[in-house]
């Protein structure tokens, strides 16, 4: 089970994780009205780190929330410090809010963010050894899936479906296609070729996603960022989630279609997962 | 400018606004995995108050939100007691979260929702007296509209991004129709008759719409609960939203089309602002 971790950064301050509250008010709180961002640690330095800031600042621009990143640097450093992680594998949680305001719906003005901020004690394995089952489900998430916010209602009540059942992810489709995973990319291939959905407001462009991308060009795999027919699903060759934690999952069934039996990973999976370790031990 | 209440009730407690604090890690903060209400005080009673909690009891049991609504009413009489609110018109705001756990998508087991409260005293318009103009948006909320979440980051920016530019409300369209405002619903009148968009997914029920169905049918208005298409607009003949503290405000413009000049209201719309009062009057 999932544990509180040692310390929490809030504002500023070091607390245990018991003490770490914020305002009723805060907007996060009140509208989901916040960003957040995941990144792991990996031989002592954020993995594809300066990505995934950047990714956070993309997400804060495009719901108009500032936010002086200047200091994320400092205070994580002393955050790893307090949990005893620095240099150490460890998961990066950060949620930076639109501030605390009395409640309504449009943006109050000069109202500071909330930052918080904890880490926990994580050693990814070298190569994810899942063997995922998963179902598909209809996307009912919003229209800016791009948006990493956490009005995650429509990706909890998904997640918690399919994990109720027994299920590694959901596969969400929206118009008859493949969009992604509830917390996940996902990939298909088909003939040595590689399909994944195209980085646009239907998806969130997962960093995972974006080396995996790099990792094809860098292998001369063909890849074509075209969204799959859910009942094309039965066609493919392979398919496998990409996420931060989940790093490359190999999928073995998707509803009724069964990949493979056994623990047999299918050839590309196998040949990215190995390029992907390469580069985490590079770093 | 909106101010922040006297008093907060919060799983059982009493506070200043200032002391109303929850976990960084409760659902409602990390996830918008939290339900919320908002009902009206109206001569000492709360206005469909009954409508009010059964819809609060719905969202809860859609999002599989276990709560003990038998404490509601004696957690809501201490904190209008000690609002200074007892018998006084004001909003009672309600939140009911999943509760504390450590961050995973997927539903925790065995934890207690978190019940915050609190009520602003204001006494509604005997008649809403606006003359909105109103814009139409992209609705890019998500599929589940009829389930009330504090998922609301689809809503605050709409809203946000109308009001900033001096309008009273957001006309969400999807598929070409209008389907609500961003916290109101939205009804239109032609040749006497009464439209509006119908309780499906992808609206919120309002109970102030359900009571304007009730009057409809008491004033033997027809009402046809069918979606107006954006580009029918112009040849609709009155227009207005309805809300809890909006109750029902007249529009006077949408885009480019304007229903009246001046202060005037269409006939519908007075009709049924004056027999909403006489309910309010009644109770």
């Amino acid at each position: 089970m999932t544990e509180y971790p040692k310390k929490v950064y809030l504002n500023g301050k070091i607390l245990n994780h018991s003490e770490a509250k914020i305002s009723v008010f805060d907007r996060g709180f009140l509208f989901g009205d916040s960003i957040y961002e995941v990144v792991a640690q990996i031989n002592g330095k954020f993995f594809y780190g300066q990505k995934h800031f950047q990714r956070l600042d993309k997400s804060l621009k495009k719901v108009d929330i500032t936010f002086d990143k200047s200091i994320l640097e400092s205070s994580i450093h002393k955050l790893l410090e307090a949990s005893d992680l620095t240099g150490q594998d460890c998961i990066l949680y950060i949620q930076v809010t639109r501030g605390i305001a009395p409640r309504a719906h449009s943006y109050p003005q000069n109202v500071a963010p909330t930052l918080m901020m904890y880490a926990s004690r994580k050693t990814l394995p070298d190569i994810n050894q899942t063997h995922a089952s998963v179902i598909t489900i209809p996307d009912q998430r919003w229209l800016r899936c791009d948006i990493k916010t956490t009005s995650l209602i429509g990706n909890v009540m998904a997640n918690d479906h399919v994990t109720k059942q027994g299920y590694y992810e959901a596969l969400f489709v929206r118009n008859g296609v493949i969009t992604e995973a509830s917390h996940c990319n996902v990939f298909f291939v088909k003939n040595n070729v590689i399909y994944t959905h195209p980085a646009n407001e239907f998806i969130l462009n997962g960093i995972t996603r974006q080396i995996v991308l790099e990792i094809c060009s860098d292998l001369h795999l063909e890849v074509r960022e075209e969204a799959i027919q859910q009942n094309s699903i039965n066609q493919m060759h392979e398919a496998f989630l990409t996420g931060t934690t989940v790093q490359i999952a190999s999928v073995r069934q998707i509803d009724d279609h069964i990949f493979y039996d056994g623990e047999e990973s299918g050839e590309v999976v196998k040949k990215l997962q190995q390029a992907f370790l390469k580069i985490k031990d590079k770093q």
